[in-house]
């Protein structure tokens, strides 16, 4: 599996973010080479950002690599501190992480609800550990309680998943290593060296402020300029459209070129409840990835449905739909000429509107001061304070306010220029 | 196209080798917005190499884009040295750059001669290029002529194609960032601020050569470090042999699943006579790339033929072959020893071994240094001499004898011990 | 002068920042090689700031060269948008830059009110400009009218000093680089892209928002994190006091080792009078750097003025004083008890305690949003904003607010607890 | 000392080359802070390099930490191959590369015979060790042992002198980093990954063969590039020349400016003897640094001899001798006529010639085939081979032979055209 020497006890990935990931223990190493985990070797970890950020074509296999080494870091650090962490909660630890996006389907989160009614990555993931459990004679159970917060060591679960976890570190980093876009680099190893445990849960002492507000704002500056980036939304709300118009059309038994496993996803409406009753369709789900997607979306282009070839040659040929943002709601005014042009230009019937016409709401977090996730500084007088509360240089209390932008989608050339 | 800032002469994409790359010609732009130049995306840069170095995911469509970026750098530096290049000719050279690997197949060199008989990228991409020519009124005829050295000034037809062009500059520094592996970094700026030109020929001036030789050594360990790779090397092999059975179940009208341009060039044996005769392949291979090949093999794993099925699930599950590299040949009896073991696993008839045993000869040239192709330097006393002659520090000369190795593949299970 | 290429229009020095600085003006080379600008190696960029980052020990010399090549960056890319600049003012602009930080006396910051009573070192950079003048046949005509807000292009003087200027651009990556903060990090190619001048004046195109925030943000946390480090403060104090009771022993005619030309300044008051009536004065400046200050305080760690001694072998001897901060004011109970200590464990006679006990304010405006100086967005649209009001991510607004801390400094021995 | 972290265990410093240096354990760090140690941030570790390469100002002080930090990362490295390191002996091999360095004089190898007559730096540092062993309870009596290779486990006297020890590693990487010379970059982490041992001597993994050969390769074209470029030697040899002219002059009564330490070794001629007989002169030498001779010469630019006075200001004005070099003895012819405009130039008695001409050799090895020193390679099968032997690639035997070249040195206005 990957560029790997084989060490006593030690196996080292080359890996262009950290130089290289080392892999400590045997059973992480296996499940690497597992397909379940080998399919997101052809996951984008960015969707179709790049488009946009042309660089930007890594894949969830190496970004759940990262987290797990960066994990083995964490979780060193806070021995030197004296936090009492076993062997065997290391290893679990580490499978959490390595496994936490495991249940991604094809381009990551855009077609997140498009292949499912109402199943999220989480609970696929979830559902791909029990299997592997079961694979692996029950050596997961750890693993399982720590990422289902299960586990009395809460400190664990937060750094799989919390506002401050290795998860969040390796993502801000590589997606900025890939993209190009120099705004998020994070002084990860100094955030990793500042971790603490207090009552079992994570904190991070207080001279490491600096570099957690850094992280708060490089967080929300990635948002803006990469995840949340005009030209991206409007190609993956294309894809989306495109899944939807293809459902669409096999409901209706139009045939569509597909590979098997697509098909399934097609011709059938899936929800959890025919997940949990029916392991075939997680074990089609493991065999699906951007390649089945894009394979089809390359030949619908052909379609004789002008809607569907309409979208894939836009998506194909990289004719992307214009999006607008705003601070406040779009005028009907503007809205409704948009529309009408839309009408004039591809025609009244065939609901075309439905397909070129996105619109609502995004919006972004950069700090959530409420609730268990919130991140807390311990003091050197040995007191826990919220971030938002003890940082004075950069008024992180202002950014926890949440941004919340309103957005319009639709060809260019329907746009009022 | 790509994250672009349209300022009056000048667009950039983000790139994250070298920050920023900068488009100075609209008839570029439009010419990289073309679909056939946007297929690149889906082009693999190393093709299989990702299987040993995971983060190496990059494809041709950033390369040429970056190789082009360079392109301008060099034309810019020897401007500075009065260098007489219209702006004419900076784009064509441009141009010639841009396109020259638009010709790649999937998995860019590891099927270059599984697809069509006898015809390398080099051939397709003029081909390509003259198409484009056509349709963008013969603007590309200059670009055309540099990249097939009929343009008087030869130094331009070097940066595109020579030991010292911005191809390799390119390559060797992306895949260098990519993989992770550190040996390939070269001292780009300095080599291109180096540049000069004598006699209408490229030349380096003296105080160039430690950058020189530098570039000589980092092209060599990136050779057997990732491009010759042992195990990208068995991947390659076991890809190239599933293309060869899925032909040979077409030429027996056996079926399979393919896209329908896969099938073309599977049902169909093609030449240059072929292509000369027949834009439809042409066509058609434009619209072929990994995901086409990645798609297919993800589903032959299923295919009856238990030839094809094995070597498909072989690669998808990373169960990859053996490679041994040897100075010498191969001892008769070590070979021998094998052999027999892939009989006595997997039967004498049906011609497993042909599929499960490869041997043969790997090669590479640092330096060549014989031939219009070497590199000059200029001395401060003006004289011209070859880099091999110049050096005395780095022994150019003995690097300049090419390396081969004789080698062996098969699958592990089959091994002596 | 430095790593240079002697090419025709263009010298290059090689800088790890940058990887290469070019130089393309003779007439700027001349004034590298000039010894007023060659005495700039031994002045430390950062002062003491070495003693808390050790790797931060670079000069005020690769400083204004590095801010120069930005300078030449940000013409060339102002060009490209039709900017209208003449290689007359580029040479002036470039100038203008490199010689700005000339007035700097040793250590930088820290001594620069210690050696003149009321001379700034912009006041003296002015001053070395106007002798230069003289010496070069007032070809820095042009340049002394952009540093001193005399010339028409507004935007010129704006690249120099303004809250954006290439000295900042500069500082902020070179000190990041060195120190190994990385929290200093700023995007500087894609900020300089974005530079348009509107009415004569600089703006910032709307889509570098983002990396305008970054921007501030980082030479905020850089402000906090280097160069108000508490330590480094510390150590400037000391530094200060030692400079101070030097002066004073000096007026009272004890031989204190020195330099020549450190000990004039010694011996006596100067001011911008002084300075005005005497080029001597300014003559002896000029010759002085670090290496006086150093030398001298490593000798009179040995003078039989117990002050003195205490104070230099502290600084050597990396005995630093404690600094406490504090959003409010210390309360006087606090203060006392320290103050009590230093006299118990120092005496009551001999005034120790003023050079024992420093208190004061310190601020920081990460961003000032009023006067000529704020920093113009450039719309889409074509309006002019100004930052605070456009950005509505990062809350610019709220960061706008200048921060300020109380302090207080006493040797550690002395401390509660 | 430095920007420290007071964990339980651990101690960290920024720096710029490896993000952050560990310190593990109390000992080590008191030794740091020792004024011992603490005078190598007045010794550049490049002496007088930055004067080609302006960003090269690092020190000693950051060169022996990274070393030391890279045996603590080295020491992991072996002990998961389960070789056998106990906790002393880690701390020991930490402290005997923390002050292999320490007996550094100023402008480390510049002046290394200029200020003793024959007593070069290792047995300084040996010297050193010894005093501050006695003041430290004898806690550095393995330090010593391994330091002088007395110690039975061999490799930890290899890690710390060899031809692949610590202190190569850093400094090629750090001397890279701050000349901005790409050169010399070199994958640490991947060597020292690679390390193991085999009858208790350092060996490397076969597949470390790249990294190893990369590693030999970066060093020479760090030797040609930086260590040995003629302008620095130029400034070295100018260097050189003015304190042995400085010490002529102390020797017939003639008087200097110098700090008191410089003095004692002007006016003594120093040698092991003298050393041995008289801890006098190791405590003034301790106290020697950059600062005592830069403050120097920058006066005796003034000094009423002329020769003193004209090699100074040749140093502090950057008029620096021109050398060349030649593979073959330079012509008497040539030499000659360089000579005779010396003399016509500076008159023919007062011995000038002695000043302003300099010959000789200088010399690099890129790697030492014989002897105990040379690199062992543990190849799959478990047999030693050595490094020349297994690199079939980039012929280090060849790279094995050491380059000798004739160099002359004298000042620019004499030379011939």
């Amino acid at each position: 599996m990957a560029n790997i020497s084989y060490t006593n006890k030690n196996k080292i990935i080359n890996d262009p973010v950290y130089g290289f990931i080392s892999i400590e223990h045997t059973l992480i190493f296996d499940l690497i080479g597992h397909p379940y985990y080998q399919r997101l070797r052809n996951v984008k970890q960015l969707g179709l950002t790049d488009l946009v950020y042309p660089g930007a074509v890594h894949n969830r296999f190496t970004h759940a690599l990262g987290a797990t080494h960066l994990m083995g870091k964490a979780i060193k650090a806070l021995r030197l501190k004296n936090v009492n962490i076993s062997d065997e909660e290391f290893e679990a630890a580490c499978i959490a992480v390595l496994l936490h996006d495991v249940g991604h389907g094809p381009y990551s989160h855009a077609l997140e609800y498009s292949l499912f009614d109402d199943v999220d990555h989480e609970y696929l993931s979830l559902a791909i550990m029990k299997k592997l459990n079961q694979e692996f004679d029950f050596r997961l159970n750890m693993a399982i309680d720590i990422f289902t917060d299960n586990y009395p060591k809460k400190f664990l679960h937060q750094l799989v998943s919390s506002q401050l976890d290795v998860d969040r570190l390796d993502y801000l980093k590589r997606d900025s290593f890939y993209s190009g876009v120099s705004e998020g680099v994070v002084g990860i190893d100094r955030i990793i060296k500042m971790f603490d445990v207090v009552d079992d849960r994570l904190v991070v002492e207080e001279k490491g402020i600096y570099s957690i507000e850094k992280f708060i704002v490089a967080r929300r500056l990635m948002y803006w300029q990469v995840y949340l980036h005009k030209t991206v939304l409007g190609a993956e709300y294309l894809l989306v459209n495109i899944l939807k118009r293809a459902r669409e059309l096999a409901e209706s038994d139009i045939k569509l070129f597909a590979s098997p496993v697509l098909k399934l996803f097609l011709y059938n409406r899936l929800s959890i409840e025919s997940l949990k009753d029916n392991d075939e369709f997680l074990e089609a789900f493991l065999r699906l990835d951007d390649s089945d997607i894009y394979g089809a979306i390359k030949i619908w282009r052909y379609h004789s449905d002008p809607i569907l070839s309409y979208l894939c040659s836009a998506l194909v040929e990289r004719k992307l739909f214009r999006v607008e943002l705003n601070k406040n709601k779009f005028e009907s005014k503007h809205i409704n000429q948009i529309k009408k042009n839309i009408r004039l230009k591809f025609g009244d019937q065939d609901n075309w509107i439905d397909y070129l016409w996105i619109d609502g709401k995004i919006r972004n977090d950069a700090y959530k001061h409420d609730g268990e996730d919130r991140i807390m500084l311990k003091m050197k007088s040995g007191e826990l304070v919220d971030l938002s509360l003890a940082s004075d240089n950069l008024n992180i209390s202002a950014l926890a306010e949440p941004v919340e932008k309103y957005f319009i989608c639709y060809p260019k050339s329907c746009g009022i220029n």
